[in-house]
C-alpha cells in the first residue's frame, strides 16, 4: 500500500485509527473456547466489527508466538482475512524485529513476502544496515522504534550527546536512510504527548504510529494537537481498550463501539485542522 | 541450565565454541531438497557431526521464520532435537526481541516455555521493564544487545553522555536489574576486540557471546586475550564459517573439522589462562 491509498483511507473512514491484536486466551469469551482456532476466530469478530472504524490493523506477534505453531497458524489466518476481506486497510506486524543485514533481510522476507503484510515495526538499536533491507521493499513500510511509550523508556531513549537525546538521534540518523523519505515511519509514545513537537520538529512531514492511548494513559487530544499535518500523519493504536471492552459474549460489539468512540474524536480533530 | 552446568561442560569438552543455525536453503546441498524437511535435516546433521567440539547452538529465528509454517515447524524439530539428543548443550534463540511488559511476557514464554531454549537475545532500546520479564525466568539466561558487530553498531551505541557511551550506559544499567547477577549475559561482537577490554571493566564476571569470528572478519586470539575470566565467560558464535564450509555433500564433516579447529585454538587458550 502507498501513502497515498493510506491517506485517502483515512480521509474516507475519517479515523487515524489502529486496532492492536493482543490476543489472550485468558482475556476472550469462555464461548470462543470452543472453536477450533479460537485466536483466530476472536481476531476475526474483532476485524468484523471494528473495520468500518479503523484504518490500520497492528497484531503483536509475541502474542502469536506464544502460543507456538498453533499462534503462528492463527497469525497465517488473521493476516489472509485481512488481505482478502479488508485490502483497504493497512497491516502493521508489531515485530519490533532488528538484526544485522542478512538477518534483517530474512525477517523482512518473514513479514512483508510470506506473511504479506503492509509494514513491520523494527528496533533501531543496531543501525542502518539493520533497517536499510527492510527499507528496500519498495511496496512496504518500516515503522522505527523512537520514542516508546513504557517506563523504560526513560532507561536509554533521553541519553543525550551535546543536548541531542538518542530517540532524537535515531530520527536525524534514520531520516537520511535509503528509502526513509518514502517508506520509514515512527514510533512514538503517547505517554510522552509533549514529545511529539520535539518529533515532529524533526520529520515534520512522516507518519507515527502512536500506541499508549487508553491502557496506557496516553491521550488522543494531545496527541492530534501536536502530531496532525496536512496528510493526516499519524496511526493511533489502542489495543486493550477495544479488544477486552468486554470479556463478555458481546465483546464485538463493545469493540465496535470503543473503536467508534475513538474514531468520532478522530473526525472531530480532522475537521478541526481542516484535513477533511 | 544454570550458570555452573555450563562452565562445567566448557571445561570438559575444552570449547567455548556457539555453532549459529543460520539456515538458508539457497546454500545446503542439494541432497538435502530431497527431503521432506530439509531445514531441519540441516540443522540435525550440523548438529551431529559438531556437538563434540560445541557447547552451544543458536538457531537465528529469522531464518527459520523467513520460511513460514514451515520453518517455526523446523525450529521446533531443531530444538528438539537438541534438547533429547544433546541435552548438556546450552541453547540460546538468536531472536533479538525487546518490546514493553506484558509483551516481553509473551516472548519469553514463546522461546523458554514453548521452545525450551535456555536462552534468548534481547534488545535494549525499551529499557528495563521490557528486559525484566525475561529475566523472571529463573531456569533460563537472557542475553542483551550491548555492543554489536556490523557497520552500524556505530550509529547509535557510541552515542556519548558525559564520555559514557550507550553501550556502556546499557552494562551499567542493566547490570543492576533484578535477576541479571545470575542470568544476564551480553552480546558484544568480535570485530570489537579492544571494546571487550571496556566490557570487561563494567561486567567483569558476566558471559558475552561474541558473534563476529570468521565470516564477519572477528580475531578469536584478540577476543580469548581481552575478554577470558576463570569460569571461562565467553561464548563465541561462528555461523557461516562451519554451517557452509562445504556446500557439497560433505557439509556434515566440514562443519565438524572447522569447528574442531575453532575448539583446538580455544582449547589453548583455555590452558593458557589456567581455566583448564
Amino acid at each position: 500500500m502507498t501513502r497515498g491509498q493510506l491517506v485517502e483511507q483515512i480521509k474516507k473512514k475519517a479515523s487515524f485509527l489502529c486496532v492492536g491484536l493482543d490476543v489472550d486466551l485468558e482475556k476472550i469469551p469462555a464461548e470462543l473456547h470452543k472453536e477450533q482456532d479460537s485466536i483466530f476466530m476472536f481476531c476475526k469478530r474483532i476485524i468484523d466489527a471494528t473495520a468500518p472504524y479503523a484504518v490500520a490493523y497492528k497484531p503483536n506477534i509475541a502474542f502469536f508466538e506464544a502460543y507456538g505453531l498453533a499462534g503462528w497458524q492463527a497469525l497465517e489466518r488473521t493476516i489472509d482475512y485481512l488481505n482478502s476481506h479488508y485490502p483497504e486497510v493497512f497491516t502493521i506486524a508489531d515485530a519490533k524485529r532488528g538484526d544485522i543485514g542478512n538477518t534483517a533481510t530474512r525477517y523482512a522476507k518473514a513479514f512483508f513476502d510470506q506473511l504479506q503484510f503492509d509494514a513491520i515495526t523494527v528496533a533501531p538499536y543496531m543501525g542502518q544496515d539493520s533497517v536499510e533491507p527492510f527499507l528496500a521493499f519498495k511496496n512496504n513500510h518500516t515503522i522505527l522504534l523512537a520514542l516508546t511509550s513504557n517506563a523504560g523508556a526513560s532507561d536509554f531513549q533521553f541519553h543525550s550527546e551535546n543536548d541531542v537525546a538518542l530517540f532524537e538521534k535515531v530520527l536525524k540518523t534514520a531520516k537520511t536512510w535509503q528509502g526513509a523519505e518514502e517508506r520509514l515511519m515512527y514510533v512514538v509514545g503517547a505517554t510522552k504527548a509533549a514529545a511529539i513537537q520535539a518529533v515532529r520538529s524533526i520529520v515534520p512531514h512522516a507518519f507515527l504510529l502512536v500506541p499508549g492511548v487508553g491502557a496506557q494513559g496516553g491521550n488522543l487530544d494531545a496527541v492530534a494537537e501536536n502530531g496532525l499535518h496536512a496528510d493526516c500523519g499519524l496511526l493511533v493504536n489502542s489495543s486493550r481498550g477495544i479488544i477486552y471492552a468486554s470479556q463478555g459474549s458481546d465483546f464485538d460489539l463493545a469493540a465496535a463501539n470503543a473503536a467508534q468512540e475513538l474514531q468520532a474524536q478522530m473526525q472531530r480533530w480532522l475537521q478541526k485542522k481542516q484535513i477533511i
